[in-house]
């Protein structure tokens, strides 16, 4: 019990000591000067419009969290392993998440200007300003993640946990952490309408603002007379920090929670073993390696600065190695304090047969997570640069016209899925072949430990973006805007490597939680070729691509309602074009704002009622499902993410110049224009239904396994654990014709 | 006995009469009067450009052939359960295939001018010779697949088959199914050089002479003055007949292969029935099947025919629905002729429980396949026609320039993916509960009856579209281009239709052929939990982006080169450009021909290598490849059909002009410019990289079912059948939790 009540006290302060951080950052940020008065009346548009649009969707969202609520409430009266406090924490979880959300949002929303303002006197600061926003962002994600889950495990388990000769029964805790699900599950929630309503926000005004000048003559794309030049800066922020955010707060808890579920099955063993006294070890172990990151992303963050001149992609590259360094060897120790040096459990990834675990195996599944959530980012990062072969192909396509650039861009979207693929596959048999299903949930959970500042990395993006964006419209000096083309150069190649990175973590997570699933309903094997299962798969793989339809089509409505607002204020408002009068901002980000919030209903009801459909008409076919929309919800995540990425810095290659068999392409020639195409159709491919996908992966996953109990006493599953203490080992028939010999514990009644 | 007599004459007999009905109406094509002398040039320089295709092909082809033969029977050298002849099938599989392609084109490219010339004097008459050209296309698939393979079938039962009291023992049916797979393997290999080559071919032209006009000032794009034009018609009976021919020959014979495989497992079943005596109806059911589907085609296809002024495309409805009909009522007879009324034995579909077949309930399972494979067919029509909501959505987005073409697009493609899925997994649950896996390798059987006819009326389509281009060159008045043009407006519609039933044919024979796999490996289950199957289940979803990436940038390049030439024509020889001068069309054949063969190398040499090597490391990772390869692979050759198809009848909508918001757009304004790259776009998608996808699915399965008996032995895998004659009941531990107890037989040793 000893390190039990250590986990419980040390683990929360982690939280806690990430949010005072978080907090300090903020009012440092804060001080900092925001410049003159156009840059801070600039900002001060683009905040106002950033937290309308939260304030909007989380007044939609809180009418939904609370009929969830309700339902779960409901839903869970009757239910004899879980428990109504299921809405409690669904109700919790979202809540964390959207005020990672709202603080992220509204510190970067401040960091922005002051990054502008900071690089009229040099790179450094403007670097510490940027980084720090990201920071806040970060730190409030992995603090309110762990913070949240630990604080409701210890009252939860306070609460239910019964004890046999001291020794917590497996049906408890199982049913603690049923309840904790809930949390999942709100995050989910949130995560749905930040990334796909800020996707759709996004990019209706990106697109809108790029094509108003196609469409009407003589409207200026980008520049302060285009009245959805604000909206559009406000999307980057509504989707790059906010929607990222709490995209991997999703991944975060889920593959926390998911690895919760599996730890259960080690109950039974560890109390099994002499001379070691901490059932719940496999447990508590994912909370603890969440809490040592938390401290090493704070660590890694001091090393992020740079000399003036100094290279800041070199800064954030140092920052983020030294955080999982330390990573690497506080897991080593964590690992080695809280686990048993070797035991024997079930394994349902070996069919439930009995399996033996050693503390290094899993402490090299855990390294397996960080390499190939890395691996996966810088493979996205290969494609989409725009200094290789993959851009410069795309670029040399643009000569032919518009659609072979378009060609182009779609193949090597495609053909991109290989690496990232074969990197995933090897992770889940080295994962599962080191530690079988848990392996598997703990390399996410290793994948996402320094998630701080991963996601620092990832939200310094947008704000450099944003930075430059109000250097521009303030007027400062060129030399102001070289900085912050620096700062934003930097921005876009962790941008890609982040969205790499989330692709990667949604996928482990979700099958993270798909394992976790298998356990609640009681299934040892999940066979495919049975009808059924069969049937889930083929429709689970169908949802992403009817998900990112529905998604591309929102966004063209809401680009097309844009393009008529811009197209009304040039008529109507007289000395707009010749730039003496104001536009009307407000009216845009309004449009955006409504649309993104109109355009959420349809894809958020697919995303939780299919699940629920499929579950109650068979329980393994949901199995199916989960599998189905992992396995094509990465391949079309990846391709859509990168085809996408590669159409943007392929038409920039034209901004800097570009020399195909001798001749020369520069900005503004027929090829640029033909990568403009790419680029306009990469922008709703790579920030809207691209990463709306890592949400439906994890989202259907979670509701599976929020309704696991609903289900099992639906379909009248009878749950027999694999290993019961006392049992009586038997040897069982094989599975298949080849494994060695299964055993399997017949209950003792 | 007596029953397995009659088959092994009336099957066989059922494939000559197709041949001879084939024969005489190629005969009665020959002797239409082929027109004018320019007519007679132009089609020469088609004919000649087709057939010149096919030799080379067949040149590359037949190495490989003989090299794949020599490796098979070294392989196969060892194997107790196949037999070194397998090779010999797979020539015999190859050379079939290869033949009917052959003579499918020879008419086909006879067909087109003389449908030319019908049609100076009616539609009537025109339609006749389009039709027939098709239907001897369609009939040597079928004649050729069907004859090839039974015959096979009973030299190899001859020699082989092992009776103890008077029943074939399961062990040498299976072998003997074995050594048959080698013919499904070469008929694959064909296809994937058809569909694959051709598709580049095709494409390579048709994108080529397209574009020409774009890069260098003043070319026509469909112009007989294009150097590129004849090797676009030349595509067009390259890809679209023979491609096509292929295709389906494949899923033909493969689905009529998996069957057979599955029907041994009820030898015997059927044995120990009282006043049964027909142990082998489960193996040749699919053969009789096939047969009596042969006379129904050729039933079917004396109705199509139509007065002057009347409507081809009931023609051609009346005849497909006329053959299906009889193809209900004769698969009624022909399976309660064959089958017990009731029996049981173990099903896969059901970890190899025992379950209660009725022959009433197969009969349905051939009749959810003829109807799945119809809707499937029709969805694609839906959404690719040029009457309906899709096209106009995406004709309208084209107003806001090509970005938003494309978007819209790819929005329809994915979204299309949704009906056909619920309808493919709707009937694989329906008949999988009717009659197992057996059921849902009956269904694609079913599927695939009335082939004949449905070939004939897919090869119709590009016969017409040849004959207007040919009226068109030959400066035939317009009346005649008219009635052409009725006739090609129907092509196009049932090209939809056989495109979406290729694919829906496809999925199911894969499924078939994967279930054969299973049995073939001695898999009860396929659990995606375990790591290596899930890992199989990855690699092979992200197999058919790789390979779409592939073909695309192959048709990419391929098309670069015809841009050149087409330029140097256009530069060096005088008076090309007025008219005066002649294109060397023969230099434009030359380039795509070498441009196919040379590119179809690596997908080609992929999609053998990744299954074999998959294979040796874990046979039931290559099951989860099997599995993967077809649920992506389905999604992305419908996405990718019906995104190229709504985006070709996109454009096509503004050739007649339309109204968008009170506002009129016609051919030439920027709209239909937009619409144009949306075209051109979707030509790859359509007629290269996603038929190419379902020659990968089935050719995948092909090679894992063909080397099973080698992986068998290599993983050294005990294969215990299921339910050997005389084995004890004993009852087996439950699959899951909740599933009916299973009952195992124990074999006698």
């Amino acid at each position: 019990m000893q390190m039990d009540r250590i986990l419980q006290i040390a683990v929360p302060l982690t939280g806690v000591i990430a949010l005072v951080y978080a907090f300090l950052k903020a009012g440092w940020i804060k001080r900092q000067d925001a410049g003159n008065a156009t840059m801070q009346e600039i900002a001060g548009h683009i905040a106002e419009g950033a937290i309308a649009f939260l304030k909007r969707e989380y007044r939609v969202l809180a009418i939904f969290v609370i009929a969830v609520a309700v339902l779960l409430g409901v839903g869970y009266a009757q239910s004899e392993t879980s428990h109504t406090l299921v809405a409690l924490s669904f109700v919790v979880g979202a809540f964390c998440s959207a005020l990672a959300g709202f603080i992220g949002m509204k510190v970067a929303t401040r960091a922005n200007v002051r990054t502008a303002n900071a690089a009229r006197t040099g790179l450094a600061t403007a670097l510490q300003v940027a980084f720090s926003g990201g920071l806040v962002m970060g730190l409030c994600v992995v603090g309110l993640g762990v913070l949240g889950l630990s604080i409701l495990y210890s009252i939860y388990s306070n609460l239910f946990v019964e004890y046999v000769n001291g020794v917590p029964t497996e049906l408890s805790v199982t049913r603690v952490i049923n309840i904790l699900t809930g949390f999942s599950l709100g995050a989910s929630s949130i995560a749905l309408f930040a990334r796909v309503g800020g996707g759709i926000y996004t990019k209706a005004a990106d697109v809108g603002a790029d094509l108003a000048g196609k469409v009407y003559e003589g409207i200026p794309e980008d520049d302060p007379r285009n009245p959805a030049t604000i909206a559009d800066n406000v999307g980057d922020n509504v989707g790059d920090v906010a929607g990222m955010g709490a995209d991997l707060f999703e991944s975060y808890v889920g593959s926390i929670i998911g690895t919760m579920v599996i730890g259960v099955t080690f109950i039974t063993a560890f109390e099994a073993l002499p001379d070691f006294h901490f059932p719940l070890a496999g447990v508590l172990l994912p909370l603890a390696l969440a809490g040592a990151g938390i401290l090493a992303s704070i660590v890694g963050a001091f090393l992020v600065r740079t000399r003036e001149g100094g290279d800041p992609q070199k800064a954030l590259n140092t920052g983020e190695l030294v955080a999982a360094l330390i990573m690497f060897v506080a897991s080593y120790f964590i690992i080695n304090a809280l686990l048993p040096a070797q035991w024997t459990a079930p394994d349902l990834s070996r069919g439930g047969e009995l399996f033996t675990y050693t503390s290094l195996n899993v402490f090299f599944a855990v390294i397996i997570g960080i390499v190939a959530g890395t691996a996966i980012g810088f493979i996205t990062e290969y494609y989409c640069s725009a200094e290789k072969k993959a851009t410069f192909h795309i670029a040399k396509a643009s000569i032919t016209g518009s659609a072979t650039n378009i060609i182009a861009g779609l193949a090597i979207g495609m053909k991109s899925t290989g690496l990232p693929i074969i990197v995933l596959v090897a992770a889940i048999i080295g994962a599962a072949s080191l530690a079988g299903l848990y392996g598997i949930a703990i390399a996410a959970v290793g994948m996402l430990s320094v998630l701080g500042i991963q996601l620092a990395v990832d939200a310094y993006g947008p704000i450099s973006d944003n930075s430059g964006g109000i250097a521009e419209m303030s007027h400062l000096p060129p030399e102001v805007r070289q900085r912050t083309d620096k700062l934003d150069a930097v921005g876009n190649t962790t941008a890609a490597i982040g969205k790499g990175f989330a692709i990667g973590s949604a996928a482990l997570t979700a099958l993270a939680l798909f394992a976790a699933y298998m356990q609640q309903t009681g299934m040892k094997t999940l066979d495919v070729s049975q009808p059924f299962v069969m049937g889930g798969l083929f429709i689970g793989a169908m949802l992403p691509f009817v998900f990112s339809a529905i998604a591309m089509e929102a966004v063209g409505r809401a680009a097309a309602d844009m393009i008529k607002e811009v197209g009304r204020q040039f008529n109507e408002i007289k000395g707009l074009r010749e730039g003496t009068a104001k536009a009307e901002y407000a009216k845009c980000v309004d449009i955006s704002t409504k649309a993104a919030i109109r355009e959420m209903v349809v894809p958020g009801v697919l995303a939780v009622a299919v699940p629920v459909i499929i579950g109650f008409i068979d329980y393994q076919m949901l199995g199916g499902l989960l599998v189905g929309v992992t396995v094509s919800g990465v391949l079309l995540a990846i391709f859509q993410a990168n085809a996408g990425g590669a159409w943007d810095n392929a038409k920039k290659r034209f901004e800097a110049g570009i020399t195909v068999d001798g001749q020369s392409y520069k900005k503004g020639s027929d090829a640029h224009k033909a990568a403009v195409v790419g680029d306009t159709v990469g922008d709703p491919l790579k920030d809207t239904s691209g990463p709306s996908i890592n949400i439906l992966m994890k989202l259907i996953a979670v509701v599976a396994l929020v309704i696991a109990p609903i289900l099992v006493s639906f379909h009248g599953v009878q749950i027999v654990p694999p290993l019961q203490a006392g049992g009586v080992l038997v040897p069982a028939p094989t599975q298949g014709a080849t494994g060695p010999a299964a055993i399997e514990l017949t209950p003792l009644e």
